[in-house]
């Protein structure tokens, strides 16, 4: 990591702007999550530019690259580096060759999806590609899954200043072990958790997810082996598909005391 | 539209599930949002897939197209038709020929944000393209956007059942009128909304929102001539600048009698 540059470039900022309570009116400094293009170069190749929180973007860099089945493991990448160029972050990854040969060749078959010439049929049915099974149970009490979302907020130091960021934790109850990390992106998130517990090795526990559950976060969470996830908030009738086929439980509409198990 | 198609693919469905509060634990029929892939293919070639909710799709194909400056106008649409098929749904778009090689044309150059094989600093600098500047504006008072999502509510009938999407109105409160869209994702609520303003030939109103606000809602209002946005919650500072430099009024943080003006 270039640490200069992520100094520079800040997680969040504030704004000038004016209050309003009933006739009351006041000029107040606003903080506000910022949010940055970060493009991921796989080999010198571009692969996707995110909207994303500039902080912990090499962890951003393993986990998306997992998550998103472009590598199996921490060792298939030799190096990350970040760049600042005027507008955004170059994250410049380098990919084992076999990795990098595959990735191509998904490429290829996968441009349908952001349409590069593809008929409508052909792209529609890149999404339903098979998803790794996860092997692994977890068992854990709505109780545990409470304290877990209880202790989440003291990890969401942004989202406290400004509103703006969701946040995606790894929460094992039987250390009081909580680990999150935040961003203007819920998938975003959820990627630098992925990156942080493949580079630390770390079991598998609940995952916490601040957000709304739609499928491509159970996609991710699929590739990277965490059989339970668990939501303050809904989840779609895709997520709920791709988790039962994938063999992992969903806990949502985790608030007030409640649990809806699926 | 296929009105037989629209009937056979839902907006919500249902799972089910186990609602536990306390020790107390009952099997439940959870009503779930549902999220289809949706090809938008314009003269046969395939532009992009979103996951959206399976509605008001013809909407959705004239807002994308004019919020992301494939079109100025209705008329530079001949014809929409959607299509089922078994991995989702394909919205086939007649576009006016001069439109069409100019998003061929931006298409060659825009690769680079999808990741074709352009460098990273290339694929950055497709980001910060010039926006059109928005020559209306609109008065409201924080009593008017506060009654404007008050009324909200009640077109959000999905939202209601299942707790799973986002909306995107228009408030013109002169006449009381609120017209909104539901859907998984917000920007496609949006989208549906200036599709159906531009359809409708609506003058400008205060655009409602229920979500946070990041760079590309900012970004759809100003291609759809849209002078001021109020949403519930945080806007990113990203979205902040494009905003003041599209000469776009922001109302944040709309509820429980306040409102924050930028």
């Amino acid at each position: 990591m270039n640490a200069l540059f992520q100094q520079s470039i800040a997680s969040h900022s504030s704004v000038q702007a004016n209050e309003q309570h009933g006739e009351n009116q006041q000029a107040i400094s606003l903080a506000v999550a910022e949010e940055v293009p970060v493009a991921l170069v796989y080999n010198g190749i571009s692969h996707v530019v995110l909207m994303a929180t500039p902080q912990h973007l090499v962890e951003l860099a393993y986990g998306f690259s997992l998550s998103e089945g472009i590598i199996e493991q921490a060792s298939q990448i030799y190096q990350v580096e970040t760049e600042a160029h005027p507008a955004g972050i170059s994250v410049h990854i380098a990919l084992a060759s076999a990795c990098f040969v595959r990735l191509k060749q998904r490429r290829r078959q996968m441009n349908g999806r952001t349409g590069c010439g593809l008929c409508g049929i052909e792209a529609l049915s890149q999404i339903n590609m098979p998803l790794p099974h996860v092997g692994t149970t977890i068992q854990m009490t709505a109780e545990q899954l409470a304290q877990g979302f209880s202790c989440l907020t003291d990890q969401q130091p942004i989202n406290q200043l400004s509103g703006g960021c969701h946040a995606a934790a790894l929460w094992q109850p039987q250390d009081a072990r909580l680990q999150g990390f935040e961003d203007v992106g819920r998938h975003n998130a959820l990627d630098k958790l992925i990156g942080w517990r493949l580079l630390n090795n770390k079991p598998p526990g609940a995952l916490l997810l601040t957000s709304r559950l739609s499928y491509e976060l159970i996609q991710k969470a699929a590739y990277a082996q965490l059989p339970l996830i668990a939501a303050i908030s809904a989840p779609t009738g895709m997520a709920v598909r791709i988790a039962q086929q994938a063999g992992i439980q969903l806990a949502v509409f985790v608030r007030e005391g409640r649990v809806t198990w699926i």
